[in-house]
Formats: structure tokens, sequence, C-alpha cells
């Protein structure tokens, strides 16, 4: 890097990471450790003070070069110098631009805007959400409802105040929203952890005297991120089991699952009218999922992982490799690549995600059937909004290299294009396809495309492919 | 191989694989999957048909010559010629030698040696085995009991009789170890999967009529093998359910757990007394559980997997790498390589086994502390039988390479004695560890034993390590 590729910056370890050869059975201790990182070109040590402790000492003896040791001195200092830091050290350190920048007005806004692009929409039998402005009572239920903290999520940057005030919990969000005319009830039912069910009669009561109930379950914040595994991802403890409580009372429930990454909530899927996967958003939370209940944000965004129907079923993907006897669908199993008691399908795909409004997909057309390596190839698509509310659609591509002489994934997305469309309007797009995007690294590790047919598809995701097409690349 | 290894065998491709090259995306058709596999030096396709479909035309399409295909000819030729099938077509095909060696008696002796010698003994709780041959009335229940062909587990061999007549079931097998004395009763309880209880009441009466209950319950043989995937290996159906039924009657359960593979049976392993784990045993099964209920033979057998405590464990294997921050035990998690809702150790340890006696670990001695690549170090232990039955110990070396240039397991099995001792008796035993045993694959691919420090482990399994000690690779 440094000499082949002219590399001028400076490396510098992971937290810790100089030390833990140790632990990993690669050095025998620290003054070897140090000997090995500097050696293999690592410039600053983060934390673990084998530098400090050692680096002098391996100079005396001869183990590590004075001249190495200035060259990594020197490639941190050069940066700083960079930086205006030799003029100024206290250049980016200001105070009042510091308070005035964390009290920018536009950031709240960005935050609301990104967070409520991020919430998906799993699940909306007849049309239960958007929920209408003149509902009369509504339950707002579960333990993440007025959780401040936790929409914060993991590794979160704390902000220099004492109090969480800039935070808008989901309960304020609903606040916010909704007129005097509207009765807010609350009640926590649970928490997100442990077998304790006494909260369940009270959160049965607020429901039943509700028009609607918005049921806020999911994950504590530190249950997953950086050392933070379980080996069962279902949603934990007897949040589940309040929604069946809340369900039996005949009101419509409204989930929203908080969480870091992909939960398993099989009764959930199966039984909750509707469903938002609403992850941890942030500062603005509250007000996102209020804008998203409401409709005055309509849901598009698209999962980036794939759900599992069961911690079994991992490994799941949707850009796999073909076995030599794939499963067609759930029906054909004998000597098949599939599991006798499971789906060979995930519980929600890579790309999924609904709208309040629907979106057709008509007309695809490539421009040529064939291209060379020097060519690109056009693939337009017309999207309709079909339904009645404004929306976005996220419209994605996929291309499948059919034979190649290292084998390729039956899919991968290589395109995306969001649309907003008003009821009723339509749009064509068109998606550039060239060398580049049919290119893999060969068996010699080149870079090619290699002649031979393609198949095309678009569609709203990684399964719900609307159209499809085939196209060959020539010599 | 061929060419500069000078091999002058066939090679023969794995059922219908040359034709599943279509699947994987590598070829586009059969006629390019001939001719990729016969290019490739495969001599025989098996049953995909490829070949016979494609060759002629390959060749005279010029994309095969005919010295490729005359090699592969004659490769299969030259063994059939040695193996005399010129002279004599039919010399391997004798009925009457096939029928003498199909009833050979010393068959079915084997078959039973082998398969006691296999049974795990995973719990025996206030020496509950082995059972008294005086016992007055044992009830024998469970799905598996009566069971015939299930003995055989998977791919098995047919034999060229139509009855199973030569499968001694596990009920046989003890009608033929209890004398008339002993009154034998059975109830099904329940099927292997499926919610079914509607025997659990029938099992119940009987268990309450015996002085000890047997039950045998598991996989059916065609949940695993090949092709054969379940999402979830927890022990199927209601048959843990069944245990917990018998269990409360207050009768002592000895459990038979039949598989394939590891299964996951928390419930099973924390509540029942005994449980020995009996695979597949074949057609001298029901003698061999017999054997090793009564006494006849004391379980010695360890496993050669790591059974997990749940699906979310896996993998989970005893020869893994380090992790920069390894948990060093269940309370240290802070940071660690751990989940926070699950133990870091297995449920059954690699090389884990009871036996119906103990035995003590002493007096470990290491000749050398030193050894350079042409010595060897001998490492000996005195293994006592401390308990009241004669039996047989796997004593287990493993190595851990503690720094090394590639990161290196931190314990492998480097060898074994299997040792027979008497009520009472002792042995020293002496394993001889070489270059051979503390060598690996380098970053250059070369097989090197690297100087440094090793420490060597004995004991009677993975975590059971009773000794250990250092000692030093030099130059």
């Amino acid at each position: 890097m440094k000499n082949k590729w002219g590399f001028d910056g400076f490396v510098v370890s992971d937290w810790g990471a100089v030390g833990e050869m140790i632990k990993h059975g690669n050095v025998k201790n620290e003054y070897e450790a140090a000997k090995a990182a500097i050696t293999a070109g690592c410039d600053i040590d983060m934390e673990s003070r084998n530098y400090k402790n050692n680096l002098a000492q391996l100079v005396k003896d001869n183990k590590v070069s004075i001249a190495l040791v200035d060259d990594a001195v020197r490639r941190v200092l050069r940066k700083k110098f960079e930086l205006g830091l030799f003029a100024d050290p206290f250049r980016f350190c200001n105070d009042s631009r510091e308070l005035k920048e964390l009290n920018n007005p536009n950031h709240p806004i960005a935050a609301r805007n990104i967070a409520r692009e991020s919430i998906v929409l799993l699940k909306n039998e007849h049309q239960l959400l958007p929920l209408s402005k003149n509902t009369k009572t509504i339950a707002f239920i579960g333990p993440l409802v007025k959780a401040v903290m936790q929409n914060k999520g993991f590794w979160d940057v704390e902000m220099p105040v004492k109090d969480s005030s800039y935070i808008v919990s989901q309960w304020e969000g609903l606040k916010n929203k909704v007129g005097n005319k509207t009765k807010l009830l609350y009640a926590k039912g649970c928490d997100i952890e442990g077998n304790n069910r006494d909260g369940f009669a009270e959160a049965v009561n607020v429901a039943k005297q509700a028009d609607v109930v918005i049921l806020s379950i999911g994950e504590r914040r530190d249950l997953s991120g950086e050392a933070k595994s379980r080996s069962n991802i279902i949603i934990p403890g007897v949040q589940e089991e309040l929604l069946k409580a809340l369900l039996a009372t005949g009101k419509p429930v409204v989930v929203l699952i908080n969480a870091g990454r992909p939960l398993v909530f099989n009764f959930t899927a199966d039984n909750a009218p509707a469903i938002l996967y609403t992850w941890w958003l942030g500062s603005e939370a509250g007000n996102a999922i209020a804008d998203v209940l409401f409709g005055d944000y309509n849901p598009s965004a698209k999962l980036t992982m794939t759900f599992p129907l069961s911690v079994g079923q991992i490994p799941i993907y949707y850009n796999h490799f073909n076995t030599g006897r794939p499963a067609e669908n759930d029906s054909d199993r004998y000597y098949r690549s599939a599991y006798l008691d499971l789906s060979i399908y995930p519980r929600y795909e890579f790309g999924y995600g609904l709208s309040y409004t629907t979106f057709q997909y008509s007309n695809m057309q490539l421009n040529k059937k064939k291209i060379n390596a020097q060519d690109q190839l056009e693939a337009s698509v017309t999207i309709t909004n079909t339904g009645k509310y404004d929306g976005e659609e996220i419209v994605q591509l996929y291309l499948h290299d059919l034979v190649s002489s290292i084998v390729r994934p039956v899919m991968e997305l290589k395109d995306f294009r969001k649309i907003k469309l008003k009821a009723g309007e339509s749009k064509t797009i068109t998606f550039a396809i060239d060398k580049e995007k049919l290119s893999f690294y060969n068996q010699q590790l080149q870079w090619v495309a290699e002649p031979g047919e393609f198949e095309l598809m678009i569609g709203a995701s990684s399964r719900d492919i609307r159209l499809k097409d085939r196209f060959e690349l020539v010599e």
C-alpha cells in the first residue's frame, strides 16, 4: 500500500487489536506484538499501548529500525500539518461553533426525513394503515413506547447535554401528531425481556377502550451491536404473548418492531394485521413513526437483509449460488436442497417492503438483445401508481449470469431507482447495463465479463420479480 | 493427477454430478457438460448419461479428441483386465459363496462388538446403570423399541432377503438378555413425529408397574442422511413430553437416544437420570444395547462430534481458533466472544463419554522439555481404574501450538489410546510426539513445525483435561 500504491496517509489499528494478536496466538507477548505491527506498516497502535511500552526497547535491541518509527511519526505529523494544526493546534476546537452546529435546526429535519424513509412496512391487511387523524381513542402499548435512549440504538453519539430532552420518544411523537380530539391511552404491558405478565391485564383493559391499538415491541438496544450476540433472535420475553392478548380483544393492532437487525417473529407476522419495522430511528424516532402511522409519509423503504423464518434457516440470502439439485418450490423436496421441516423461502426477502399505495410494472423494453463489451444496453420499464396515495417505489434491477467459468449467484441486485409517483401517475425509467455490471473475478482473478446469456429481472423485491427478459453479451 | 502423479486408475463422477454442472451454472447444456467433464479428466459419467448421449457428437464436432475417449476407455478396461474379468467375466458372481458370506456366523458377532463399542454413556446418576439381571419388571417404552429397519440408519445395504428377520430389534435384544424371572412390559407411547399424545396414558400405566423404565426415542432414520436436513435438530414430536410424563411416575428412567447425528435434547439431559446415545447400531442393535444396559459390556465410546445446546449455538467445535477477546468462562462476558443468552460451552463436548467405572489420571511425565525436529518426546501417564467394574478408557492427547505464524486451534486431538483395565488396575501408557504431530501448512503452504512452546494436555475429553504441561521445540 505504502510503496506500490504510493499511499502517503497513515495506518491505525482497531481498538486494542495490536495487543489482541497475543490472544490470537500469532505473537508471544506485547514486545513481539509491537514489532509485528509496526513492521507490517501499522503506524498507530490504538489503545493497546504496546508501541508506547515497547518501541523504544525494540529500537535499542535492533529489532525495529528507527527509520521505520520515523516514517510512522512523519506520516502522522504530515496529516496534522496538512490540517493546519502546526499553525493553530486549536483550530478545530471552537466551542461556540460546536454549540451552534449541535443546535442547527436543520438537523432534526434531516434526522426525521432519514428516519421515516427507513421504516419498512411489512404487512398492512385491509389497509389498516394509515390511521385517520380523527381516530377518537388510540391505545399506545408496549415497553418501547416511552423509551428514550432505546431509540438511539447501539454505538450512538452521546450529546454534550446531561438530559435526553432532544430525543423524541414514540409517545411524544404520537402526541405531537394527533389533535386535541384524539384521546391517547398508554400501558407498558411488559418489559422487553423476562417472563413478567403482570402488566397484561392493564394493557388489555386499555386496548378495550381504544379504536385502534399500536404496540411497540422489539429488542433492547444493547441486545445487538458490537460484542452483543444472542443465540436466539426471536423477539425476547413475553412481548409476542402480549400481542396475542391484545389481538384477543378484537381491536385492530398495529405492531412496531424496534431492533438493530432482523428478528424472528412468526406469531406477529402471521397474526398482526399491520407491522412496521422501525429499526432504531434516532433522535426523531417518535415524529418519524407518527408521520408514517398517519400517512404524512408513505413508507418506501425496502429490506436490505433477509429475514429468516427461524435461527435454523440461517445462513439465508437472496444472492446464493445454485446447488446441483435446487428445490424449485416447497413441493419439490425429494433429493433437493431443502429442509424437511421448513420452507426454502425466508419470512421476508431482501428488497421487500410495502407502501400504502400499489405500483404496477409494465412495458419492459430492452433496446437491444445483444451487446458487446463496448456497448451498453438500456432496459426501460413503466411504473404506475395504481393506488390512492402518492408514494415512492424502489424499483430493483437484478441480473443472473446464466453460464460462467466461475459459478455466479442466482441473482444479484445491480441497480435500483427510487421514484416518486402521485396517485394514478406513470413514469418510465431506464437502467443502463454495461460491461461493468456483468463483470466478476475469474479464476485468474481478472475482472471480466464473459460472453453468453444473462437474465435481467426487474421487480419490487428479490422474490417479487415483475418482468424479466434475456440478453446476450457477444465478443 | 494422471500426468504429474502418474495415476493409472480411472476417475468416476458422483451420481448425476456431470449433468448437475448445468444447474450450478458452469455449463450451458449436457453437450457442454460432457465436454467439460471428460476434458477435466473424468473417465466415467455416473448416471447423468451426458457422455452416452453426447460424446460421439463431441468427437465428430472435433470438440473432444478420440484419444481422450480412448484413454478413458483404456483406464476402465485396464482395471477390468487386472481384476481378471477378461478371462472370466463372472468370476465375482458366485451365488453359493455370496450366500455363505451373507450367513457367515462371525459377522453378527463382529456387528455386535462394533455396535456396543459405539454406544456413548452420556449420563448415569446414582449408578442407575448397569441394570441388574434380577430386575423383576422392566417397562420398555417408546416408538423405537420394536422398530426394525430404523436400526439400520440411512443408506443401509439391503440384504437379498425379503424379510428383516436378521435385524435384532431393541425389544428382541432385551428379551434375549433377561431370564424368565424378569417380566417385560411394552408401550409405544407416541410416534417419532407428530403431536399425538394418546399413547401417554398407557405408557404411564405400564411404567407404574415396573421397577425401571427404559425409553427409546430419537429421530426416524430418514430424518438425517443424504438430502435429509431439518432446520431444527431438537428430538422431534412429543417424545421428550413422553419422558416428562414417565419421570412424573417417580420410576427410574433410562433413555436411549437413536439418531444419526447430534440432536438437541435439553429436557432429557437435565432430567433423565441415565442416557445412552445409541446412534444407529445396525443388525445387532438390540443385542448390543442389552449388553450395555446390563453391564455385559461397559460402555467406552466417546463423542466424535460436539453436541450443541441449541441450533443457535452452531457452529460449535472444540478445535476452534481463539478470537482477540475470548471468554474465559460463562461469567466473563463484557466485550467478549460470547452469547448474551447462552453458555460458551456445548451440551456435550468432543471426546466426552462415561463408563460404569471411573478412571484416575496421574503421574504425567515428559521425558524431556525441549526437543528438536529430529527428536521425539515421550509423554507418559498412569491410568487407574478406581471404580468397581472392569472397563475401557479412551485416553486423549491434545496439543496447542501457543504461538505460530498462522493462527492455530486452541487445542487439537493428536493421539488417543483405548486401554482395558480391571477394577483397581493401573497402567502407564506413553504417547510419542514428534515433528509430524507439531506440523501445519504455513503461509507458503509448506508443511512445517515452528520452534516455540506447545501445551500438551491429556484427558478424558476435550473439556475434561486431567493433566497438562508444556514443552519447547527448538531449532
